[in-house]
């Protein structure tokens, strides 16, 4: 195998060009096996082959820098720099990262995760090898979708000052994780469909006209169509910003590619290249179902299925039904996604209710001060993001729907952990970032009938509030606990005594197991739902402290300015002393891992509580 | 007086036409007065007089909506909304607002203070428009300035999908808070200082060529450079992004004006009018020193001059002293600011280290990222940045420079109570949100001394460290008190008893306030200068806990996930019980006024702390 001979960084030069086009398959194929056992983004990765052993061929790492925007194409990165082992244990706790990592290796050169960062980090790179007079080539690689990012626009703003060499990447696939959307999007299509393009591109450009025609071509030029535009002069929406444009160029041409890398490495000012590569390259079911296998589950590599069939719904799927029947309710919901109508469960919401549905792109920051100008004209929109994304937008939060009290709901998927994505998107600091902005709301459902109706309370409500759920399975236990939501005020679910579990969201459903091993131990558990993170129900924080030796709070977020923060606070101010056990993630940085496994490492298993409580009872 | 006949919305269109001339003079010596006594700002809306008379002449307010991006232009729209008495408590607590507010007039339909946010907003409100069947104009009105910041495009790439009206108005005044950088900076002024564009405007475009000539135009555009193209192509930049575009027009001539207003009104997609305005027009010392009159303090209108003379230095003035010693000493030291080089104290690094100094416009979420990728690269960035405007960059801080432990330290100017400028600036949030990240560190100054202290401790830390002072006056009390600064480590003032005063940054000062009025009780209190608020000192704090009958906690940041939760959490977890007083902002936005009576209103001055210790104490 080819692939054998590559065993560390730069190897991949050893190789005969003519065998270049063998080893993308052998590459395909090594990838597709691996993620159909373990998971992962194959889409993206199987769309980057060739660009990425184009750049492999053309830089000397880890002396050159690659920056890999988002970071889930880097598994041939990964696979050319000598951790073809590691794929063995992708994504597992303890083992490889499905993204770049400075800790895994020095030919990672900097961390990505969330879009749009590279262009920024990038820039960086290039000005401390300019001020400490060092000489290598970095490389910005970023999508299309990425480019909807404003702060991909901020760098490239910043990026057309400069007077060295910077390459940015555009890897433009028309497809990111969902459709793309607006004027940009737009017009990288139409430079990729004009089909003059090679023609243009491989002509050589001379000055026909002299100053004669100069009015006339000037008429001529303002007058012509869009499109008519572009096929004259691709690339000028970023000539226009001051970076130059190389391209489009196909991604799936190695020589092609090596040509105008070259190129590139020989302008003394940022220059992007446009590089056209096709998600999913390789294997049909991927190229059919780009969503499904952007970050897809194990599945079988024969039909494209994932091997295992889900068998309860998630809070996705919950979240999906609840906001269709609010759209048919009330005309004035209207929902909002980033570039997620898949994952945060709006496609159905999208299909029946078109003209109440936005996909703003990857632009959480407008997302949410688009809502809050939608709420301002009388609406009630809902804005569906993941909670590590919404991170984005806090300023937007609090500067923009807070401040005015405006009714914008946010329904926050994929908080808390999230398992095999790791660090940069664990959901775990949305209930302290969200809680210390005055006039804000927010609420966690103990299961899935509580989900929808914390929706429905929302919808209601009048002013800002976050409803935040976890990944993944829906709990369907305490079925029968369903009062009606008031304003403050959390929900008793059994009335014990010695120890009270105060417990939030994703938590109730701990607390109530870790009930069933206090029982072993005959002690009578009282499992409290908290329903509200703010404001939190000081009459029952104050009832429980009183009528036990022990209060538990149980939150999946970190413990600074969290649940447990708000309960203490609320027990010290008002003098009332109680032995406090506050069950939060610490303050670290959780990696990537199976959920169990990284809920029993930060110790908020049902086991761990438990014997948190006996320590601090004996 | 013609502004005698303006008491109310649409009162201007009373006025003749012939008299508009005459109403701006007006407009400008009203405002010229106003602000030389209350102090405001002065250059933007000397500039945007004529470009909102306009306005208010093409619409019926508050049916039609104006968004002003920032929004400290908008005195003339508050003028001509019937807010002409609003002006004599302009700014002051319980005044009128320096910004639009939607409590303040049903004509300001969006509250603003922050960049970039107008398009969205306007969107926002456009979707509502159209979602309930209504009628009526929305204008976004924005600067070029606000046009670097990322959130910006977003929206207008959004925008472009639109099949209904949308007007967003470009006040380019080549000049924002400073000198604007970037791209699309210069490609603006491409356009305004294009010497042919007027004739372009004036002149009727024909299709002079067939397809004989299409081949050489083509050939010949793109070879073309970048002034020329731009000089054929007004506004193509926004074009090719999907927006139409009207312009360049002159934004002190009112007919021209109304003319491309009812132009843009024809549209039936988004329309961009590029308006060329002059910041500070019609005042001598505005248009020569754009930067102080931007915010400016009470003026002389004679000399231009400052009423008040400066007497002590203030926080920016000791950090811009530091940064100039730290960037002799350190030659990896370098400094980033978005947009703020004279606010931050960054001036004078930026003209002794020119290459070492990076201004990246207003784009605070690149600034931060741009960082960890210096640090990434070896050197040692400060972000020197508001508290209010680094809330743009929480995940950047949270996802780009913690997650890799990189060592960037912020320089968190303005935090704490702001005054006049409000809601949207008060820097009170910092504490918390930058306290819940893992791996950052996070400082507050007592005095000047301690300020240059601990920016040679944090260049030398090697970590995420973030240190944040007060606007205004820095404090030059406590001179003696100077000890070496150790991680995690509090400073004794003075060790008292009965009272423990535990103050963060800007309230030592308070706390010695405090200390003096409690002395005439016989009381004599401890204090402690926290210095770290992550970590905290728990040594201290235990220590002070355990030999006081009361332990104040005193920061200038809201309650929530700040110092004092931090101090309380440890004493609960480590079950040491004490009587605690937590002096904090309430969980509320706090508005514009003297800062002051604004430390009076919320609690945290020191006659307030005294009487809750007293409440306490009984």
């Amino acid at each position: 195998m080819l692939l054998d001979l590559i065993q560390q960084p730069n190897d991949i030069k050893k190789i005969d060009p003519k065998d270049y086009d063998a080893l993308a398959q052998e590459i395909r194929e090594f990838l597709i096996n691996k993620i159909s056992v373990n998971g992962g983004h194959l889409g993206s990765n199987l769309g980057a082959v060739e660009l990425t052993m184009a750049l492999h061929l053309s830089l000397d790492l880890p002396k050159d820098k690659i920056i890999w925007d988002v970071g889930h194409q880097s598994y041939t990165h990964k696979l050319l720099t000598g951790r073809r082992d590691g794929f063995e244990n992708l994504r597992k706790f303890g083992g490889m990262s499905g993204f770049p990592k400075r800790k895994e290796s020095e030919c990672d050169c900097f961390d990505t995760g969330h879009s749009s960062t590279s262009v920024s980090a990038g820039l960086g790179l290039v000005m401390a090898r300019e001020i400490k007079g060092e000489d290598n080539t970095v490389i910005s690689v970023i999508g299309d979708g990425s480019l909807t990012g404003g702060m991909a626009y901020e760098a490239l703003n910043n990026a057309s000052r400069l007077d060295t060499n910077f390459i940015i990447i555009l890897n433009d696939n028309n497809m990111s994780i969902s459709e793309n959307v607006g004027g940009v999007s737009k017009y990288l299509n139409n430079i990729r469909t004009g089909e003059n393009y090679q023609n243009l591109k491989d002509s050589i450009y001379y000055p026909l006209l002299g100053k004669k025609y100069g009015q006339p071509i000037i008429d001529f030029v303002r007058k012509t169509k869009n499109s008519i535009k572009q096929l004259v002069v691709p690339g000028m929406f970023f000539e226009d910003m001051g970076i130059k444009y190389l391209g489009p160029v196909d991604g799936h041409d190695i020589k092609g590619l090596l040509t105008v890398i070259k190129e590139a490495k020989r302008c003394e000012t940022s220059v992007l290249v446009h590089v056209i590569t096709e998600k999913g390259r390789g294997y049909e079911p991927a190229i059919r179902h780009p969503a499904r296998f952007h970050g897809a589950e194990p599945f079988d590599i024969e039909t494209g299925l994932p091997a295992k069939k889900k068998e309860k719904a998630n809070y996705t799927d919950v979240f999906s039904t609840v906001m269709f029947k609010l759209g048919a309710r009330n005309e004035k919901v209207v929902a909002i996604t980033a570039a997620m109508p898949d994952g945060t469960g709006l496609k159905r919401f999208h299909n029946v209710y078109p003209d109440r549905f936005f996909d703003v792109g990857i632009a959480e920051q407008h997302a949410v001060t688009f809502a809050a100008g939608l709420a301002a004209g009388g609406l009630i929109p809902i804005v569906a993001v993941y909670s590590s994304f919404l991170q984005r937008a806090y300023d937007q939060i609090l500067h923009d729907v807070c401040i005015q009290n405006l009714p914008v709901v946010f329904a926050i998927d994929r908080a808390g952990l999230v398992g095999a994505d790791g660090e940069t998107h664990q959901g775990i600091f949305d209930l302290s970032y969200l809680s210390s902005i005055p006039n804000m709301h927010v609420m966690a459902p103990k299961n899935k009938w509580e989900l929808s109706d914390m929706m429905k309370y929302a919808v209601s409500l009048g002013a800002p509030i976050a409803i935040r759920y976890p990944r993944g399975e829906a709990y369907d236990g305490l079925k029968e606990n369903r009062a009606p939501i008031v304003m403050g005020k959390s929900e008793m679910i059994h009335k014990g005594s010695r120890v009270a579990l105060f417990a939030v969201g994703s938590m109730v459903k701990t607390a109530v197991e870790v009930s069933e091993l206090l029982a072993k131990h005959d002690i009578d558990a009282t499992i409290v739902n908290a329903r509200f993170v703010k404001p939190i129900d000081t009459d029952m924080t104050e009832q429980l402290a009183k009528e036990h030796e022990l209060l538990v709070t149980m939150e999946e977020n970190v413990a600074s300015g969290g649940f447990g923060d708000k309960v203490i606070d609320y027990l010290c101010s008002n003098e009332i002393t109680a032995d406090i056990l506050q069950i939060a993630i610490p303050d670290e940085y959780v990696e990537h891992g199976n959920i169990d496994i990284l809920r029993h490492e930060t110790g908020i298993d049902a086991e761990s509580v438990v014997s948190k409580i006996f320590e601090k009872l004996k």
